[in-house]
């Protein structure tokens, strides 16, 4: 049998662990030789409109749990991290930059999303408007009134529209996420159980 | 510095994930020496009513992977493991049970409690009567009559309320959850990382 199909990676540059898992699932897929294929959710879509559900942060006890608890992960992780303090982020720009990019060239789009986590979650600025997806962009060599452009245009709305509604009716219903092998794993805390399943491909033990 | 305070493990008999880390919280905790100092929690309280939050597997998208979810990770583990298919399961009365048992011999309330998770999780057996609780205290020697008393008895009560608030007011809000030595952790994923803080008391790599 051969698996040789990349880990599906769905992620949200709004989410501390989503960029937490950013840092370390590419190295768990290499592991078994295998790829990456990045692809974009929104949280508020996802998370707040079809779960009922409020933002983890907002929502009393689990909240302050969780404040403390992203920066100690990045730190035994080895990796660098702060809360930014901003307000009222939102992705959906820069994840409709991501799917243009993604269209054209998977590596750079990639790039792309992993500067955008670290403006966001390593130097604390903020990834809401055209021009921080731009910016970004332009570090990696892309024309930044083109990406303006771009960002606005009905095909790329429509093409992150599809790509949310596609991950949803996988069942995706957080960030970060991983579906291998026909496996679906929600939560960085499950790397080690991804590892697992794609070392035996069964739960049993033998 | 001394740090041999006991792991406290806050569970409630409803909880699949609870049910599984039952299993394995003595290991980590003995690898360090540690005893596990098992206290109730009712979800009902916490999750539904302070967190705004539906029951896990009533949510949407969620709820569907956790009924996936809970079997494999049983299996892994190598652990016995079967959804029960019962309806309103209720955990008051076993865990009033669990607070009256514990305050007369904490090894028995703990064969107790791990009975009630084997009689739900493994065998399917309803918990919510008081002669559930009867039968299964009744197999460790106790009077099942003198149990049923003591959970209607307003004291017992009272106990099982005040350390559900005991342990809301140290911040949990979900199970199994673990405190050791001033580390919060949330959920059977994170045992790697408890056994992490055991054994370095900091996050930062040196």
């Amino acid at each position: 049998m051969v698996m040789q199909e990349p880990i599906e990676f769905y992620f949200d540059l709004i989410s501390p662990y989503g960029y937490l898992a950013s840092t370390q699932i590419e190295a768990v897929a290499a592991r078994h030789g295998r790829g990456v294929d990045w692809r974009p959710v929104l949280l508020g879509v996802t998370v707040m409109k079809i779960m009922g559900m409020k933002p983890l942060l907002e929502t009393p006890l689990k909240g302050a749990y969780l404040y403390h608890d992203a920066p100690r992960v990045a730190a035994m992780l080895g990796v660098p991290f702060r809360h930014h303090g901003l307000k009222n982020i939102n992705s959906v720009t820069a994840l409709r930059a991501f799917v243009w990019l993604k269209d054209q060239d998977e590596g750079l789009a990639l790039r792309f999303a992993k500067r955008m986590y670290e403006r966001l979650w390593v130097r604390g600025e903020d990834i809401t408007a055209p021009e921080a997806a731009a910016a970004e962009a332009e570090q990696l060599g892309v024309d930044a009134a083109t990406l303006m452009d771009a960002v606005t245009s009905p095909a790329v709305k429509q093409a992150l529209h599809e790509a949310v509604d596609a991950a949803v009716e996988k069942g995706v219903f957080g960030v970060p996420f991983f579906i291998a092998d026909g496996e679906a794993f929600w939560g960085g805390d499950r790397l080690p159980m991804l590892d697992y399943w794609l070392t035996h491909h069964q739960w049993e033990k033998q």
